[in-house]
C-alpha cells in the first residue's frame, strides 16, 4: 500500500499540474480551478474507500467510518481553491493531510474511534468572492442568501451564478439547507500552513493555532481631490489625492508601529491603490485615488481603537488638503478563539512523537473560523512554510505536511466525544 | 466689418462643434480632431486676406504683411490639438487670439511696421506624443528624428506614420528643413490660458511670463517589495511597497513645503499611481507599485536639488523598508527665461490700456519654450482662466482674451526690430 508520505507528494503534484499558470497556481473558485482539484482528490478518496458526499454548494466530504458510527465525528479539511497566481499549498496543503492521516491510519491498523471526515470546502479565497468563508458557511446552512449576489472579482458574476454554473443547488443554499450539523462533529481541526514567517524564524515545525483575528476591510475606498496641471498648480492651490492618500497610509502605519511597541499585536494593510488610467498623467495632480484597506487583530477592542484611529485621520487630511476620504462599505468578521481542550491534548500528543509545536495566533482567517462560530470545538494545526502565502513563491517542505500528518493521525484516533463533551 | 470679439467668439464656438466628444472636446494630434481644427482656422485667415502657407510637419503660418516686409517679422500663436476630453480653450485660446488681432489692427487702420504672423502648431499635447513641442521643433528643423518613431499614445503608430497619413512630409522633417529661421522672427509672443489657479485668486485677468519652467518626469517608476499575506505579516516582516510609495510621496512633499517657505518656487507631482491589478488583493501586502514622479522648477538649480532629495528619499527608504525604489527612465526639458525688454514694454502697453498685469513663471511647458531656445526672442501672454486646464471644466471668460488681443495688437504695432536688436 501507498505510504502517507508518498501520497502527500503525489497529490501535491498533480494538483499543480491540473492549475498551474505561470506564475503559481490558479483555482478560481466555484470555476474550472477549484473544480478540477476537487475531481482530483474525490478520487483519491474513493480508492481510498472512504464514503464520498457533496453537499448542496459543492463541499466535498470523505469520510472513513469508525468503530462507533454514532458517536460525533472527527472533522478535518480545508478548502482547495488558490488566489490568482497563488501558491500550491495554500488551503490544498489541509485536504492533503486530511486524506494522508487516512492512509496513517491505516498503515497503524487503526479504527479510529468516531467517524474521521475530510472536507474539501469550496470558495475560501476572498480574492473571488470578498466575503467570509462562503463555502464553509453553507454546508453550516449559515450562508446570508444577500450574499448570493455578491460577484466574482473577476467575472463580476454573482456568487449564485457561479455556483450554479458549476452544478449545485443554489435554493437549497439561500434556504439554509445544513450539511454540517454541529452536534454531529465533535471537534474540527485545520491543517493549513503558516501563512507569515513565524515559524521559519523560530525554526519550528509546527504551529498550534490560540485564536482567528478579527479584523475588518474596506475594499472601496477612495481620497477625491481636484485633478490640475501638475506644472501650473502651486502647492497650496491643491487638493492632491495621492498625497492626502500617502499621508493616510504613512499615519497608519506609525500608530501600527507604536502599539507593536507596547506589545499590541495587529497588521494593518493598504493593499490596492490605484488612479483611474483614463484619468491621470504624469503631469496631472491627482484628483481620486481608490485604494483597500484592511486591519486584523486578536482582540476587538483593538480593532475598534484602529478604526478610531482610521476615521481621526481621515477627518484631520481632508481638512489639511482639501479632499474628502470615502472608506466606503466595511465588511468584518469577529474573533475565534480555538478550543482549549484540544490545544491541550494536541500538545501532549505532539511531545509523545518529540515533535517541537508553538502556540500562536492566526492573523489570517479560516473556515475553522466559520465551525467555530457554529460551536464546534475547533483547533488549526499550522505547517511551517517560507514566502508567506497567497504568491507562486510559498515553500513548505513535504516532511513538515508529514509531521502535521502525524499528530492529525494521532488526534483522529482519540475519542473526542469524552474529551470534549460532545454528545448528539 | 466683424469685430475682434465677435471673431473670438464664434470661431471659439466653431473650434468646440468641429471636435465636442463629451466630457470636453478631443482635437488629437494629426488626427482628425487636430486636422478639423486646422481647416477652420485657415479659411478664417483666407477670409481675413492672410498669406497663408504650411509647413513639412503641417504647421500653419497665417501673416498680414507689414510696411516694412524686409524687417524681421513678429509671429504670434499657438497649438490647436487638445488632450482626450480637454477644454476647449488651451492651445486653441492663442491661435484665435492672433486672427483676432490681426482684425484689430484693421479696427484701428493700423499696418504694422513688421509682418504679423499668427502660427498654429502641431501636435504640443504631450499626451498624444510624449515628447516636448514636436510641431515647433519641426517648424525651426530641430526635430531629433529618432522622435519621428515616437508612438502616439492611444493609436501605437509612430510619430512619423500620423504626419505621413495626414498629409505631411516626413522626409523633409527628418532631414530638418525649416520652415521658421530665427533671424527672421524679430519676436515671439503666445497667448495661452493660465493652467493654474493664480490669477484667478489674484483677480488679475493677464499674466506676463517670466520664465518657462524646466523640468524631469520620471513615467515608470517602481517600488518593489514582496507579496505577503495581510493578516499573517506582522510589521517587522514586511516589504511593503504601498508604505514605501507613500513614505516616498510624504518626504517628497515635506521638502517641497520647506522649499515653498524659504521662497524656492517648484512642483512636484506623483500623478499616476498603481498596483497590479492582476496581484493586488485586499488581504495582500502590496509587493510592487508603480509610479510617475514629475518635478518642474524656474532654476536649474533647484531641479538639481529635487532630483538629489528624490535619490536621498528612496535610498533611505529603500534601506529601512527593504524595498528597491527605481525611477527607469528620465525625460527632461531646460528652463527657458522669456525676454525682458518684451517684458518690460508689454507691461508699458498694458498700463496704457488700464490692463493690470501680474508677472509670473509658466509650470507648464509651451511652444514659446521652443522658440526662445532657437534664441528667438520670446514672450507669453496668459489668460486668466477657472478649473485648470487639461480637463473639460476649464473656463476662460472671452473679455479676458479680448484683453489679452488688445495687448498684442499694441504689440503688433510697435517696430520691434529696433526694440529687440534684431536684424537680418
Amino acid at each position: 500500500m501507498e505510504k502517507s508520505s508518498d501520497l502527500v507528494r503525489r497529490v501535491l503534484h498533480s494538483l499543480h499540474e491540473s492549475s498551474a499558470d505561470s506564475p503559481g497556481v490558479t483555482r478560481d473558485a466555484y470555476g474550472a480551478g477549484e473544480t478540477a482539484a476537487h475531481a482530483i482528490v474525490r478520487a483519491e478518496a474513493v480508492s481510498l474507500g472512504a464514503e464520498v458526499s457533496v453537499d448542496a454548494a459543492g463541499n466535498l466530504f470523505m469520510t472513513l467510518p469508525g468503530t462507533d458510527r454514532s458517536l460525533p465525528g472527527f472533522m478535518t479539511g480545508s478548502h482547495l481553491d488558490s488566489v490568482p497566481h497563488g501558491g500550491n499549498f495554500d488551503g490544498a496543503a489541509g485536504v492533503i493531510a486530511g486524506l494522508a492521516a487516512m492512509v496513517a491510519l491505516r498503515e497503524s491498523c487503526m479504527i479510529p474511534p468516531q467517524d474521521f471526515t475530510v472536507v474539501a470546502f469550496r470558495a475560501e479565497e476572498a480574492a473571488w468572492f470578498p466575503i467570509s468563508y462562503p463555502g464553509s458557511m453553507a454546508a453550516l446552512g449559515k450562508l446570508d442568501p444577500d450574499l448570493l449576489n455578491v460577484p466574482r472579482s473577476d467575472t463580476g458574476r454573482s456568487l449564485a451564478a457561479h455556483m450554479a454554473e458549476a452544478g449545485f443547488d443554489v435554493d437549497a443554499v439561500r434556504h439554509g439547507v445544513a450539511h454540517i450539523r454541529p452536534d454531529m462533529v465533535a471537534a474540527f481541526v485545520e491543517v493549513h500552513i503558516e501563512q507569515g514567517p513565524v515559524l521559519v524564524g523560530r525554526n519550528i515545525p509546527v504551529g498550534l493555532v490560540t485564536t482567528i483575528n478579527g479584523g475588518f476591510r474596506h475594499m472601496n475606498a477612495t481620497v477625491t481631490g481636484e485633478w490640475a496641471h501638475s506644472g501650473a498648480t502651486p502647492f497650496s492651490y491643491r487638493q492632491d489625492a495621492a498625497l492626502a492618500f500617502a499621508e493616510l497610509v504613512v499615519g497608519l502605519n506609525q500608530w501600527w508601529e507604536s502599539q507593536e511597541v507596547v506589545g499590541i499585536p495587529l497588521t494593518i494593510t493598504f493593499g490596492k491603490v490605484w488612479t483611474d488610467p483614463n484619468m491621470h498623467a504624469g503631469s496631472r495632480v491627482a484628483g481620486e485615488v481608490q485604494f483597500s484597506v484592511d486591519v486584523r487583530a486578536g482582540s476587538s477592542a483593538v480593532l475598534a481603537a484602529a478604526a478610531d484611529q482610521l476615521s481621526a485621520a481621515a477627518t484631520s487630511i481632508s481638512s489639511a488638503r482639501g479632499v474628502k476620504i470615502a472608506f466606503g462599505s466595511r465588511f468584518e468578521w469577529s474573533v475565534e478563539e480555538m478550543d482549549s481542550r484540544l490545544l491541550d491534548r494536541m500538545e501532549q500528543l505532539a511531545a509523545n512523537i518529540c515533535l517541537p509545536v508553538l502556540r500562536m495566533p492566526s492573523g489570517a482567517g479560516h473556515d475553522a473560523a466559520a465551525m467555530a462560530a457554529a460551536g464546534i470545538p475547533a483547533g488549526m494545526i499550522f505547517v511551517r512554510n517560507t514566502n508567506g502565502s497567497h504568491n507562486p513563491d510559498e515553500a513548505m517542505d513535504a516532511e513538515d505536511l508529514d509531521r502535521a500528518v502525524a499528530l492529525l493521525a494521532l488526534l483522529a484516533s482519540t475519542p473526542l466525544a469524552a474529551l470534549l463533551d460532545r454528545s448528539r
